[in-house]
């Protein structure tokens, strides 16, 4: 009665060569990285100096889960956990199921190790990417005080957020990218089964269409407001800028060399009251045109904003002083930037018949920083009118491994 | 400052031939139909002889919004409002802007008339289809009382059913279907922009991953128990199948002709108690075996069930009496068939950890007692076990229009 066993690796005949960059055992120079958007791969591999899913070309979809341990976890149960999740992670971004045994391989006696949904599925780019939040550092739990990098701390106050513990915080976290939501779905859940008894879902979000790119030949995606978002981020072939705003280098915590700080906020936007806004008023609060996404000073979409371009129609600076651009650019903030990853995301409708949309903003950081002094630089932004900030999260994402590593395994 | 208008017609230059059918003003034959799921069409015509989004290959995406008159709407505001969406849904699904001012060319001084986030977007098969719920019809309202369907009534109570007002009902529907969520999304806003006034949204639900295929050519997807779905499906290339067992004849009501009736049930999948279910008694349940979707009696998955075959190891039919297969197949039910075209959803976490995740099941069906004879059967199916129907709604969909004339209008 279990004949016709399928397994996911036929859909790896296809893209053997791109898969097996990922199972060498070695560094994969530029592994998780995509300069090419066209022809999109994929395989991404999982091993590499780097975790996947961050320079990684940025997929379509997000499943992003926080986990809490559960109250009697132990250190050992953190560290067999990080080891399991590493050996679903290496084979499901792979396009493989999450044992050997799979959905169908494991005989009618026992429930199927694989939940068996991305069955026939390609991996469509599958990415898993692991980080772990502050409290996980916290004294009392899993003897990991002098592991925790200094800057790994909760996030200060800003002005305008109305946060929720239920969109908020989490020991754990995984990022889950793919082209496919079942295939990001599938990984978020098999990987939540594999915790059950040492670690529980916290909160979850779903995101469909992804709001920044980390190429320029990606087109630059619009967000709920309908303007053009992330123009000014970092792209993912700028070593010397990945270096500078991306990557950590160990010196504080080793094992986080080659990783990040991953920034989740989740930013709900007042749709309905940003569509009664009219079209002058709505380009000067973000300082870009609406069509085309050029800065108000002129040019086009990446022509670099010139805020010194004085406008008589506005009587005043052609990009406003509380414009959303003005406020979060670069030259404004001590010359800081951030690897924007985020997505749109859309949950019904509230209790007044508005929608529940907006911004799941993640960003990768050298440095929390880089996110903290923008965002206090935003407390100005005429934006701030039409956007809550509801949910908030801090990470640290450690580095990528070597084939046989396990994830955080440098904590322990 | 609102230079560099940009409009979505430069993707239709691309596939001009497609789009033209849909505005010649005739019947487009067969218009709403995909036999040939490779290559997948970018543009479904808006018109024809039925509405789109019934037999149209099925999209990746769905959203899909209930709607109430406002209490003080008038019949002239139900007769403006479907004449008004008419004409945007017809724009939409080209791959226009909501109106030819769209998001950027109506000047500075308005609210833009698009909200932008599709722009540079491709149609990306869009269908937009629209049904009447039975409380649209009531006395006292539109004065359509007589212009009811006699089969258009809210559905009788079924065994297991939890169902919830916020998930249930409504004056009206939009069903929008694309491969891409953005643009699905994008034209359900711009349509609930438009009613301002007259409707409002009610419920709504973004399902992702479609869960049934109108054609043997599209690969059979698997629901969130990891069990291919809807292999018994009307499909749309059958004319005597759509004839039978989709398309109203219009003897009832003539403004029904070409059209169906559509039953939407969201129903909550109790993941984490399934995934402790042991594979044997999965397959039991559900009547197939997990890896090729065949049917326990063997063979492969478009082998007709045989509910004769016995089975020594189960000491019984090999397809067990209350297995899903077999309640819900049309021999153990007068013949009964739907034309399904329901959706994945995953809605986060309940407070107990467990996933908000299911089927929202769409089926499109020429009497509702298609699927009220089906659904009694199911009630002795083990499968309730895991599963809870949570909301429920049924609409009348009117049949196609021609160029010029708006859904609905045989309503007036």
């Amino acid at each position: 009665m279990t004949g016709g066993r399928l397994s996911r690796r036929s859909a790896l005949g296809l893209i053997g060569a791109a898969g097996a960059v990922g199972v060498t055992g070695g560094f994969a120079a530029g592994a998780a990285r995509d300069d090419d958007a066209e022809p999109q791969e994929s395989v991404v591999p999982f091993h590499g100096k780097h975790q996947s899913g961050i320079t990684t070309r940025v997929q379509q979809h997000l499943y992003f889960a926080s986990f809490d341990m559960t109250s009697t976890a132990t250190r050992e149960d953190l560290k067999s956990l990080l080891a399991d999740w590493t050996d679903a992670a290496a084979r499901l971004t792979q396009g493989r199921e999450v044992t050997t045994e799979g959905a169908t391989g494991g005989g009618p006696y026992k429930p199927p190790d694989d939940t068996g949904e991305a069955l026939g599925l390609e991996p469509n780019a599958l990415t898993i990417t692991f980080g772990f939040g502050p409290t996980l550092f916290a004294a009392d739990r899993f003897g990991l005080e002098k592991k925790r990098p200094k800057e790994l701390v909760e996030l200060p106050s800003f002005a305008f957020e109305l946060l929720e513990d239920r969109f908020s915080g989490g020991d754990l976290c995984i990022q889950a990218c793919a082209d496919d939501p079942q295939v990001a779905v599938h990984a978020i859940r098999n990987l939540s089964r594999i915790a059950f008894g040492r670690a529980q879902v916290r909160w979850t979000q779903l995101g469909y269409g992804r709001t920044s790119t980390t190429s320029k030949s990606q087109s630059t995606p619009r967000n709920l407001f309908g303007f053009k978002d992330g123009t000014a981020n970092v792209f993912s072939n700028d070593d010397s800028d990945l270096a500078t705003w991306v990557w950590a280098d160990g010196s504080d915590q080793p094992w986080l060399a080659g990783g990040s700080f991953l920034v989740a906020r989740k930013i709900q936007m007042l749709i309905e009251s940003w569509d009664r806004v009219r079209l002058e008023e709505q380009e000067a609060i973000v300082g870009r045109d609406k069509g085309r996404g050029a800065p108000l000073s002129g040019g086009s979409e990446f022509t670099e904003p010139d805020f010194d371009v004085v406008s008589t129609a506005a009587r005043g600076p052609a990009i406003p002083m509380d414009s959303h651009v003005r406020l979060a650019h670069p030259t404004q903030n001590g010359g800081a930037r951030m690897l924007r990853r985020g997505y749109n995301y859309v949950e019904g409708n509230n209790d007044l018949g508005q929608l529940n949309a907006g911004l799941f903003f993640l960003a990768f950081v050298r440095s929390p920083e880089q996110f903290v002094g923008v965002q206090r630089s935003l407390a100005k932004d005429s934006l701030n009118e039409y956007i809550r900030h509801i949910g908030s999260a801090i990470f640290a994402v450690p580095g990528g491994i070597r084939a046989g590593e396990s994830i955080g395994s440098g904590l322990f």
